[in-house]
């Protein structure tokens, strides 16, 4: 039966400082380090195999997945990258620090744009030097695809796309799948799997560690979920 | 015009104890490490891009890879790994003292093993448990395929079909090239781009740390070619 394992990224140093991140290029801290690589202990010591491995274009879930299958050894698996994967594109507040925009904007609606399914934090104007259209390893894609901004419910609708063409074909051909990648483009793919409500996947927690395992059964119907947590 | 970077992998622990290596995962030593970010800093340095990067199912080489595009801040790259530019597989030699084999077998044998160009030493035997075939990551190849030994001759032949099916391509589409991999299966692509005589290739050395550069014409016949050495 297909067997897929989520692996969220380890603590980033932005993460630590307490900044909203999103597609911005911040590195793993230490204890980010050390998380990825306890991920994959953790899956080595339960004899996990993978087949083939996916993950974003941003380098904290990108180094998480190396340094897992390091531990598991298993570097040589192909890996395939996909900014449909990256983190929510937090827009305008990237770079700021959370209690700061708290204090400026109200609790209330930092709440509301952390853990709303559908609000959108403020866009990047386009000349904004954060916008993703600088980016060479954005250059592929359409001004469409490009996200000035992005809620819960943006960032799921593009990922699936990436689930449907690409993961969910690998899996039914038997591939063991490992997604290496972020708290929300994973949520996305909780959400889908398990048929989780809009309203309630905001609080769904993806612990940096403890990869998330589904059982799938032949028409990719989850048949059950864990986390290995020891 | 096309451009293309070769880096062979930095110091392993089994080229600082003097073993025979070949197919065996080996990891990096610090020295290894160390020169596999210097190759990347001087990369970065010199304003190198890359549009995609190949590497072999080793993870000496793999690590140079990911240790020299972090440096870089390219970790974002596609990267696609083959058996084909794995190091040339050393047989029944592989995990063996280098002094020692001379002591056994002759220095001007073991010179012949490892600095001829088409003499192989000595095969593994079918039921070795370091035959490649009891390896899950050369599950998708054929027998024939498979060594169980092989001279720098067989070692070019296996390598040049990526070349021409994989490599050549996308260097035919103006995407910019990193190869990191190892000391023959380079070899084999030096031996190919710059017309190097059976007789010489073997003496032909890539020091590593210094990425080689090959600048080439529409019909990728080198124009220049450089180590980039600071």
């Amino acid at each position: 039966m297909p067997s897929l394992v989520l692996l969220r990224h380890g603590q980033s140093v932005w993460n630590k400082e307490d900044l909203f991140t999103g597609w911005t290029e911040v590195d793993l801290s230490e204890q980010g380090v050390d998380e990825a690589r306890l991920a994959g202990k953790r899956l080595a010591a339960a004899k996990f195999g993978f087949d083939i491995c996916f993950t974003s274009v941003l380098k904290r879930a990108i180094k998480t997945l190396h340094l897992a299958l390091e531990e598991m050894d298993l570097l040589w698996l192909p890996e395939q990258k996909s900014w449909r994967l990256n983190e929510r594109h937090y827009g305008a507040l990237q770079g700021l620090n959370k209690a700061e925009t708290a204090r400026k904007h109200s609790a209330e609606q930092v709440r509301l744009w952390r853990r709303s399914w559908d609000v959108p934090p403020p866009p990047l104007d386009d000349d904004d030097p954060r916008h993703p259209k600088h980016d060479p390893r954005y250059a592929g894609l359409t001004a469409a695809e490009l996200p000035r901004t992005e809620s819960l419910k943006d960032t799921v609708a593009r990922v699936l796309p990436f689930w449907h063409e690409t993961i969910a074909p690998a899996l039914r051909q038997d591939q063991r799948v490992l997604i290496a990648a972020h708290g929300n483009s994973l949520r996305g793919l909780v959400k889908y799997l398990s048929d989780i409500p809009d309203q309630d996947i905001p609080g769904f927690e993806l612990p940096t560690g403890q990869p998330l395992v589904y059982e799938l059964d032949a028409a990719l119907k989850p048949t059950k979920r864990y986390f290995l947590d020891q």
